[in-house]
């Protein structure tokens, strides 16, 4: 394993992770490590550790959270619409992306690429049925075999194990990156201090 | 007033406050703006906005943010030693700082870093009296002149009204920074944005 290798842990509903997503592997790919990318479902974090979801905010947090996943967007060089349903169910798409991992490990960062862009930046519902099955097809993962992927035990049971990871290693939001000693990087804002530790431990 | 010029709200007590105050006039500098220095208590906006103070926080992420204190100061160049006493009273502080902004201005940001450096280098505790005594005599401010300040109504008041004006502006954290038009910027990690703003709005 490479000794640089680390946990990328997101929800596809968390625009944060989005943005993350976006920059990690050429970040990891500039100091010779290598990202881990591992769906979770935050709403179970945050039963957990009582983190509170962006709809539960005061409003004057709320308000600027929403304003500031889009000019961290634009910091970053990336595009941003907040989605007209915001938080989405996605664990059916987190699914699809594990099934990938599985079974064609090259596409699946591209479809969670697409994942994430077609709700933050095309305005799309992925736990909408139809909407996956779309993004999903061009991948090779056409209707029924992601109908079947959805519902297969051992990948649910995988996603399960994911959060049941991101809870032993204490992970309370997203994204959160995770060396393999257990240092953790929690938000897309700490990519710089994330890129000085692999460069640290690349020197 | 300089077009470029922004509200800078901060607690003393605030560990991200200590980071910003360190570096944010050399970041004004460099676009031709000016930060002005309010002290608030970060204790009353928290009332208001149901915010969670570090001590309340869920132990994984009370233990992540203490130990991200450090490594963000670290990542900034700049010494940190988690305080003992944590978080501490700071209004007697803020209000000598208000004095100093009124009756020697050139004195008041000086004052404001020894504060900070008090607490978050020294490890001492300005809500006792003889610790923030000793920090106030090198500014001028002896302790007579201190226990007079602390307790002058219209100092009181204006401490008050930093704290109404960020209220108004919808300032749930600190650091906040707030540009004339309302923008905010939360966090010392958004002084990257922040400095882009502002040379955007100088260029």
């Amino acid at each position: 394993m490479n000794p640089g290798s680390f946990d990328f842990f997101f929800d596809f509903t968390s625009p944060y992770s989005y943005l993350a997503a976006e920059r990690i592997d050429a970040l990891a790919e500039r100091c010779g490590a290598t990202a881990r990318w591992k769906p979770i479902l935050l709403g179970a974090i945050f039963k957990q550790t009582g983190g509170t979801p962006l709809t539960a905010l005061h409003p004057w947090k709320a308000q600027y959270s929403i304003m500031d996943f889009g000019r961290s967007a634009t910091f970053l060089g990336l595009p941003y619409r907040h989605p007209s349903r915001f938080p989405q169910a996605t664990q059916n798409a987190a699914r699809a992306l594990i099934w990938l991992q599985r079974n064609a490990a090259d596409r699946a960062r591209p479809f969670a690429l697409e994942v994430f862009r077609t709700i933050f930046v095309h305005d799309g519902d992925v736990s909408d049925a139809a909407t996956l099955a779309r993004i999903a097809q061009p991948f090779g993962l056409d209707a029924a075999a992601l109908a079947a992927a959805t519902q297969d035990a051992s990948i649910k049971q995988r996603l399960f194990d994911n959060n049941d990871e991101a809870a032993r290693r204490e992970v309370f939001g997203a994204p959160t990156f995770v060396l393999d000693d257990g240092e953790r990087f929690w938000g897309v804002d700490r990519l710089p201090q994330l890129e000085a530790r692999l460069r640290e431990r690349a020197a």
